[in-house]
């Protein structure tokens, strides 16, 4: 039986998604706590390679145990792996899927939340968890943020928010949504999009704080057209990064 | 020139607030790191004693550094001394006060928050900050749990809310207010009072719980009336308190 899971991670105890030998990482983490629940190997899959840092609330993720393997409902998964696992990283949800699912290929999009924290001093509650911007985002910035964020709406040639080196066959996506809005104090970046390209919504909000702030005066529509990282902004740090959602069509 | 800061910090770092030789306390951190600011000793004055692992948002705490101190702006104050403090705590505002202020003395009241996350599975992000109780809290329950608390409001004798062996000279508190409601996936129990005893706001969440849960049966009003602490329920672990306001009419 092949399950998907709904999984929850802090992103700042792991060096990453993805399996690296002698380094903690939620696929290698998630691999050990299910070999231990179904006592033999397991194939655990991921969504995303999450980088360093980053955080999901909503990743989503295969596992699955070999033959002969002790048959566990998916709904009672989450309780009994969550006596294996560590305490940055928990399964929120689980189901069956057909064996040929793919958590990353059968994905028709996903949705990343980007948070800022904008006061003086940072708080002691959200260290890792947000970007701490000090200098103050008045309401007329984050309108104009969102006005810029538009313009990432549709279908375009992501080059210019790419982290420079990254290896990729395409540089087209499509952003379905993006929204820039004042929660509470925070300024909340969430974009949705059928596929993202290497520290895209990173370089994309980083663009956009440099636009409020002044530090960048082309707009977003015109550093598209250029295919070129350096006439984007800078790239936020991984801690306001949130892989929110992960869609899908067949399940 | 003394201050009446406001400061946030989280407990679970901390061997709560009061200051213990060789223990790592939120007063020894703010004297040291105030004492390096006005690079001479500081007199620091709690506004609480809450214990380890209780959290803070709105502390009031003041700083009387000894004369001839260099003179720092009230406004400057948390970005000046933020170089000096650890990550999980942080002062958030600063004023001036008469010399005679004092932050527990003259307070007329307090509020505390207690958070309840109720998911089947823990948050990793939620870790020491909430009190985890998996078992589905309905929303009859929250009602029944605000009716209950109601019965708090008023002045009364709080003796079978306090910790057994807690020393005091008087048992009788004015309860001002007190919120039971859902919030996302948390339950949060808001109380105001003219002050607390000891373990106060943690009995008696944790008798609205063991009241819900149908682990008690006698009303909240019935339990005041015993005088009795073991008439009442469970003590609710630190994790999930915050000390959010404190209320002065002369500053």
């Amino acid at each position: 039986m092949k399950y998907l899971l709904t999984v929850a991670y802090r992103g700042d105890g792991f060096c990453g998604f993805q399996f690296q030998p002698d380094r903690r990482t939620v696929q290698g983490t998630l691999t050990q706590a299910f070999s231990s629940l179904f006592e033999g190997p397991v194939a655990v899959t991921g969504c995303s390679r999450t980088d360093s840092g980053v955080h999901a609330t909503g990743a989503r993720v295969t596992v699955l145990p070999v033959p002969g393997a002790p048959a566990i409902a998916p709904a009672v998964l989450p309780l009994a792996v969550a006596r294996f696992l560590p305490e940055d990283i928990s399964v929120l949800e689980a189901r069956q899927v057909p064996d040929d699912f793919h958590p990353r290929y059968d994905a028709t999009g996903k949705e990343y939340l980007y948070r800022v924290l904008n006061t003086p001093v940072h708080s002691p509650f959200l260290r890792g968890l947000v970007w701490h911007v000090p200098k103050r985002i008045t309401d007329d910035m984050v309108t104009r943020m969102q006005s810029q964020a538009c313009q990432f709406i549709g279908t375009h040639d992501f080059t210019s928010f790419m982290a420079k080196g990254a290896q990729t066959r395409r540089y087209v996506r499509t952003v379905r949504s993006f929204t820039v809005q004042r929660v509470g104090d925070e300024i909340h970046f969430t974009v949705s999009a059928d596929g993202f390209l290497y520290n895209m919504v990173r370089i994309m909000t980083g663009t956009l704080l440099d636009l409020a702030y002044g530090r960048l005066d082309r707009p977003v529509g015109e550093i598209l057209q250029l295919r070129d990282r350096t006439a984007a902004g800078c790239t936020a740090p991984p801690d306001g990064l949130y892989l929110a959602r992960v869609f899908y069509s067949n399940v």
